[in-house]
């Protein structure tokens, strides 16, 4: 029963907080950024911001309010993104096949959606709005994460580019100094994990259950650039002992050698980051790694990755603190001041993605939300500078194939204790 | 030695005559129409209009106007298209992938182009220009060929959109009289063909050489949406034996079942034009078929395809009149009142497209125009409605691959006598 | 320290048992079928053949036999399948294009190899023998291991044949009785898993260690055609919510609508067999399902797979004992008389494959053996109708990837308590 | 009507004979040979054996000989090659995935069939026998078409294995000599080119017709090996603008540096051969070159490829002489001693693969043998080491693709008079 306590108005505001957001983060583009698509795991801006419309208005204004009808009947099938009980929908590697709708058409379809949520939340009976209640937030939560997917996709748009484009300068200037790392030790012994209680939580977070660990011990910051740079240099990428099958597959035939958006230019490792080509910033986590680097990483270090439990027992120690998506820095950064499990870069975990016991996804399409893709991803924990900061949660699990790597994908190391 | 008689303003004219007509098919477009890749063989509008301006900077400007420097290095990598010669560039598939150079950059790149070039044709002194004048030629042939390719490859953006976006709306209207076929014979004996004399011609057009013809006739009609109706009607896509067997494979794997842009709905065949949707003209010209289909029809019918030299040999009796892009209706029409072997649809010839006795490229860059990709194409003759009528000689010659089905392509019939 | 206590005599008994087996799985065939290699997935029997001497070669008479010498240097070239630490290799999916070594010189490969391994078990000093007694039983588990999969690659060399040849005749009557099922409730609680003590077992079985279980139930008998079938009438191969998404993309892009080996002829449904066509079973354990086809069936029937380890817990508590390999059946029966966790069919777990806590593979090439695996694949547990009754144990871990059907793989349901 | 005037002794002993040469070229194989496609392009032997029995079954025995039927009804289905009007069949590619019908069951099937085309040679009545006579005709020099397939892919087969095995000892020692090209030179004109008469030919050879031909000059010898050493160390591999742009790719994807089954072993060029390894002899002619090899290399040289009609008005004017198959030498000889048109390699030339003007393909399944193969290929002339003599007519056209290197194809220069 999520959030009962909120008013209309703070319903209102949180929506507009979070729908303004996403428009906010296009705001330094050109026209044309919003309409390419890189590759298949990569959705133009556009889409984005017509998806997240879309999902307002099949779960929630077809549904709950007297009359509505979508702009064109075509969205449907243009902005379902993978429900099948649905219906057809286009099929995601041809997103960037569309010039039309146009971006102008993309922000008219938006206000439209807003215009008439804003009137529901505003106006709708009690026994209108309530059954819907829990839709709105997860609505909310589902733009957050389409926020984080139009930063990184983004990203890969730009960064693809030969010519390089800068998003926007990133300001602030970098930590200079080398943190220290430092073990936290946990005890051994049974422990709850996973969501309970009226906050807002997807349904993969539950049920709420007991696990049992062993004493291990997890780092307090994170693997820097510099740290991997070490890995590199000790050949770390042509060492097959230290790599899984798959993984070792992947260094072979992509050539792997360095993070995504690292280029060695003149003697020098440049990254692209979204304010533009930079040398490799030595005391910043480091970030753009898949599952397998990091696994690779961990083995070569003597050590090895948390699981999401481990993970998740020492955060729910410590508030959410962190660098994230609020400040529009979009990059990680070098981590002195503020030693946390949370913000920067999402952490692989050892944990491969499964529902808890007693999990059940919902019926209809929302249940299509999260379990179905409980398969061959491994769970990642802790948001990053991508995230909005009220996205995250202790019990949060995020999930990628072990071999993405254009999130925001970091590496924090654990051992046995 | 081309065009000497030419005055430099005459020079002058028809490049901004060429350079504009560029720009006048774009007019309709919204912006991200300009960025869209919709298959290898698609290029980008914005991708056209660059390339088609690098080529008057790199083989013009670069070489004979002082001090002009591009006004980005990368362009160079960005716009070669094929030219070996010139160095490495961007990967064809990959042209539907970058937002930047955006359309204002790109037409601002073009008006750099121009304000250079216009000085150049104005200004330059005669030594420094006479030696590309020939060039200044090609550019423009060069560029025409482009709108064509534009015209084409706009359209394959815009049909497979699901939404099916109108260009412009076509006027005029249909001609509703069936037209009866004449066929036009030919008697055997010698015959010369291929280009000769100071008008501008590509390479390929020549050398001039006799050919030995048996007796033919030819059509005076292009095949009409009604007569291959009833091909497919007579289960033509469903029988083996009429087709050469990499384009029966193309049926089955590619599922073809008509010209491509038409679908059945609810019982009507329907075409997509640049405007719109609208049911199939039975009296048009059928267009957009692959030289398979072509062959295929012929067969069926008891006829064959003309080779390019019968073609060439009875359209060089008449005057080039015909349906072209000028009017930019981009549509083929009804043909009753101008029989003409010219205009509304290339038409396949049987003739595999390679060089005349004693052809031979030039050498550098240029040579890589025509001569290396003579394999594993066919011949086709006669120009669109996509092709400016300035551009047609009865010489010219187009080619394209057997399976090619996007450019405005269409059947003409021929029998031995 | 496993097996100490054997006698040099109960070891060669043990290496001459294992080694005659895979001669006897391949008495049935012609030369041909050594040779072919169906899919990736398979190996031509002569390699495996070849492939298991190659083992005992390489990680014991190379190191252990004074004056060996390979009868041939390329062997370790072909014969090495994954080793990244044993030098380059012949690609997988290429071992079917190689018709030498004939099925003759791999005969004589493992007499030699034999007469070699027979010497040095027989005559060598312990401190020569000792520190290769545990790779010794390694390699005949190791042979165990590729003995299943010769059974289960012949059997698709032979039943993606159109002419559905019979590789031996499948004795013994059908069980017509039907079983019925019962729950077997488990309390929850913290349990101990995984291998320990003398005897041998494999890496990826141990650490033992302790894990937190729910109450639950497990079903005492396997899912039969029969209840299958009931899935497949109630359209569950049509059904998208009830499969994983990566399921759901196999089942519309491979058609599937049956378990492997099922064709629907005449309105019946038939089975290959390694005997032949036979009528589908309603009463034997279905069998040739992927574990995607297990889950959906699982979520249709309103129950879940079994964790490994709730599998294990209740495994542990009785014999092992079923129908495995050693009477050559080779196809799994009806289960009227034999109520057990083991043997007809490998059990999907919903237990992603990872390494238990603790968990380090040995260094060397020998620690190539599970380790690198331990990604995207499931782990299933119970042996079947193709595997060593001596080759199973409470603890064994079988794993494959979610989409794997050639394998002897079935289904146990479970539930919460 | 084709040899009419032969006794049906005469056929009775042609027949044996090409049956016999079949399997004469099988002899030095091992089983496992005749099972193994390394490539789509390569049939396993045992499938030539059967497929070219099976084409006597179709074409004659099941029509022509009362009560005869298949030993196999699914041999119609496995062994008919491309033959779209006698219904479904097995897939290319997939030949190799078949180790059933074994070597054994093809002999006897092949016993079987020539059991009963003896009888039907020998016992039929005239009016049963002569509507079939130019059919047994076609069938015997199909199965020679087939034998130099079965060489070249057994030469695959073998040449692709990483112990390049032998398949037998090539006798008959080198020519040491080198031998110097002439120029052989014709006057240009009206030819006659094109098969007439009774004797045997391909549809694709006739009709006869004239052709007008410029002066041209043509080489009396092969490029040889040595020659092409020179092209390789001239970079030519490495040199863009010598190359169609399709062959460009072909270097560049399939990194071609040699002619196939040549490689580079410290320091010397090495050439499998199916004798086994050997150093390139300098004076034998160049093989296993593709077209756009061939091309390219002439251009490098400044001359041409010549047109098949050169050819054919040139080769008209010799005896069919040369290096052939029937030695079972299956290897160019250095030429010093034989000047010819024929014999040793294949020669491209520069003419793609189409129909003569009047050209129409049989009805049925029997006019799908040459007609829809014109396409995407080029057209080569000559013979080679693996074609029999008889096999060999100045009128003779082969055809492949333009980047096959597996047969055994060269290069013969021509130049403009």
């Amino acid at each position: 029963m999520p959030n009962r306590a909120l008013s209309r108005k703070d319903h209102l505001e949180r929506y507009k907080h979070v729908r303004r957001f996403s428009e906010e983060i296009c705001a330094p583009l050109e026209n044309e950024d919003y309409v390419v698509q890189t590759m298949p795991d990569v959705s133009p801006a556009k889409w984005h911001l017509a998806h997240t419309s879309w999902f307002f208005e099949t779960f929630i204004l077809q549904l709950a309010l007297d009359g509505y009808f979508s702009p064109d009947p075509q969205y449907a099938y243009l902005y379902n993104s993978y429900y099948n009980a649905l219906g057809d929908r286009h099929c995601r590697p041809r997103r960037g096949l569309l010039s039309r709708p146009t971006v102008s058409d993309t922000y008219a379809y938006r206000a439209y959606v807003d215009k008439h949520m804003e009137t529901w939340i505003c106006a709708s009976e009690d026994d209108a709005f309530e059954p819907f209640a829990s839709v709105l937030d997860l609505g909310i939560h589902h733009e957050q994460q389409h926020q984080e997917l139009m930063v990184t996709d983004l990203k890969h748009v730009l960064g693809t580019n030969p010519l390089r484009p800068i998003y926007r300068e990133i300001t602030g200037k970098a930590n200079t100094a080398t943190l220290e790392s430092q073990w936290i030790s946990q005890s051994g012994g049974i422990y709850s994990v996973g969501h309970e209680g009226h906050e807002f939580s997807f349904d993969n977070e539950g049920p709420r259950h007991q696990v049992l660990l062993q004493p291990f011990s997890i780092s307090d910051t994170l693997v820097t650039n510099g740290e991997f740079v070490n890995f590199m240099e000790a050949s770390g990428y042509a060492n097959a002992e230290l790599w899984l099958s798959p993984g070792w597959s992947m260094v072979i035939s992509e050539a792997w050698n360095a993070p995504l958006y690292w280029e060695r230019i003149d003697g020098t490792w440049m990254n692209y980051t979204l304010g533009g080509w930079t040398p490799v910033d030595l005391n910043e986590p480091v970030c753009h790694v898949s599952y397998f680097e990091a696994d690779a990483y961990a083995r070569w270090a003597g050590m090895r990755l948390p699981t999401e439990f481990e993970w998740e027992v020492v955060a729910a120690q410590s508030p959410v603190r962190g660098r994230f998506a609020d400040d529009m820095r979009f990059h990680p950064s070098s981590g002195a001041d503020h030693p946390s499990l949370y913000g920067d870069v999402w952490q692989w975990t050892r944990s491969q993605y499964t529902g808890y016991p007693g999990y059940a996804p919902a019926p209809g399409a929302l249940g299509e939300y999260n379990g179905k893709f409980m398969c061959n991803q491994f769970v990642l924990r802790g948001g990053s500078c991508a995230s909005s900061a009220s996205h995250i949660r202790p019990t949060y699990r995020n999930f990628f194939p072990p071999d993405a790597r254009w999130q925001f994908t970091g590496i924090r190391l654990a051992r046995d204790a």
